[in-house]
């Protein structure tokens, strides 16, 4: 049964955006920059480097300008870095500072849109439009929050992801991110809504982005590949807990996720030995507890995955 | 894929056994027999409560003969209930306490079993063979520990785990417990081996208990019950870590596998809310950190699992 799964995973790296702006203490930006060094080294190529949003909002992402200065200048086009934005000046602040990709974060549940981005959908769609028409070159992709669930109305309806889906689609966004944001998605819900959006909207390039609040991180994970779905978002050291559950395992850690997929002989391009040496460095400079299983968990050499 | 899963699991609670002699302060008898209470109230039906070993190597269990007649005295039939025992004398000391059924220890690689419990093979199944003689009417099964890897040799291969299934099985034993001992198996391997040895051993019962030291206990929950694997042993606030990687996650869970089973429709008799508070029971009483990742997440009550 699990010989059908995908050969090869990408893993698109956000513990800089979506762990470091859960983060209280400011990371110093050479220490962002250190860190997002040593998760290209391990083979990490795509990753969210930053947020360009109001400073006065997350002071933690003030930096966001020079991060992607420092990034962009060393690794130019042999990375894939992209940012989230919340609205049109951020966008427009992204593509100064070099960066051709952003991600803008949609609510399927109203009320939850209403909390997070303080937004109606129809206003969140007509901002995407305007990011749309004003930077028309700026690749945009949709974070597709609440996808399974809303902390406040509960399980979220197949026909209701379908519907944003849509609406994006006609925005011209081909790349939309099925967020479990809170973390309380189980196997069979990963796999059937993953399964039959992909199935319903064949052109659009879908990838989950999972939580391991409940502890479903690796669960889920193998859930979405067997429903055919090759690209997971996940943060190193499981940085970026849910506002939710404040002590909770927060986003599917980076090293829990590739050491699954190595030692299944699943290519995911990135190594273990030099991933865990980043997941200590963020330990050491990162004021946050790292919620990941391999930060924790002794590493018998005789047996790590390569 | 998904739909091939068996729609009944049966958990068996290793936590006032493998969880409690994990702990070095000792818990009040009552406190332990209260969690039991709290246990079965929830709806655990299968459960071992106590070990009969050397009360010097482990004082957490010098009581195991007062948990033992408190437990049986109130459930009688009612419940499963089994002890752990090292040799014939702690076989002899649970039957007389009135335990009918009882698990020992051998570990597929002989280097983890002379570690753990200072006998080779040979003699470990000697031991067996004695208690099988010596107390025929007590119900034996095995946990074959280390049946993936060994933390001294590394990955072990499937020839080993049948082989020792064959020892076992001739000296009478129908009922195999496959432990992941270190918490280092992949999806991919549960299944190969679960799958493999329940086929090529169609007489006996097979049964999982996995560590979550990796984030896998879930994933490889599921990838067991892929394999036709019906029962697995948890523990209670995920207690019972490995000696190996102290401040790792311990056994899987059993709230964790409990609120994944509940939401995927599989029945398991046990009640979310009643268990979620012998969590808070078991983190007041007992002096250990929970591993597990229910203990620490919010309850949605709008989308709680009945």
């Amino acid at each position: 049964m699990l010989q059908n799964l995908p050969k090869k995973i990408k893993i698109v790296e956000v513990g800089p955006r979506d762990g470091f702006q859960n983060v209280k203490t400011f990371i110093p930006t050479d220490k962002k920059i250190a860190i997002i060094d040593g998760l290209i080294a391990s083979g990490l190529k795509a990753l969210e480097i930053s947020s360009f949003v109001s400073p006065k909002a997350i002071p933690q992402m003030a930096d966001a300008a020079s991060v992607c200065a420092a990034v962009l200048n060393k690794y130019g086009d042999k990375i894939e870095a992209s940012v989230l934005v919340p609205n049109l000046k951020g966008a427009q602040l992204a593509w100064e500072a070099g960066i051709r990709e952003a991600t803008c974060v949609i609510s399927v549940s109203e009320a939850h849109n209403k909390t997070n981005v303080n937004r109606t959908h129809e206003e969140s769609l007509q901002e995407l439009a305007r990011i749309k028409e004003g930077l028309p070159d700026l690749k945009m992709r949709v974070d597709l929050a609440t996808v399974f669930a809303c902390p406040f109305k509960g399980w979220v309806e197949l026909e209701a992801v379908a519907a944003m889906v849509t609406k994006v689609a006609k925005l011209g966004i081909d790349k939309v991110v099925l967020c479990d944001t809170i973390g309380v998605a189980t196997p069979d819900r990963v796999f059937n809504v993953a399964k039959s959006i992909a199935t319903r909207f064949p052109k659009l390039n879908f990838s989950l982005h999972l939580h391991d609040t409940r502890g479903v991180g690796l669960v889920n994970t193998l859930a979405g590949m067997m429903a055919g779905i090759t690209t997971y978002e996940t943060a190193v050291g499981g940085l970026g807990g849910c506002p939710f559950a404040p002590g909770a395992a927060g986003n599917t850690a980076t090293e829990d996720v590739v050491n699954m997929l190595a030692d299944m002989g699943i290519e995911t391009g990135v190594g273990m030995v030099s991933l865990l040496d980043v997941v200590k460095q963020v330990g050491s400079d990162v004021e946050a507890d790292l919620t990941s299983h391999l930060s924790k968990a002794k590493i018998f050499e005789c047996m790590m995955a390569k």
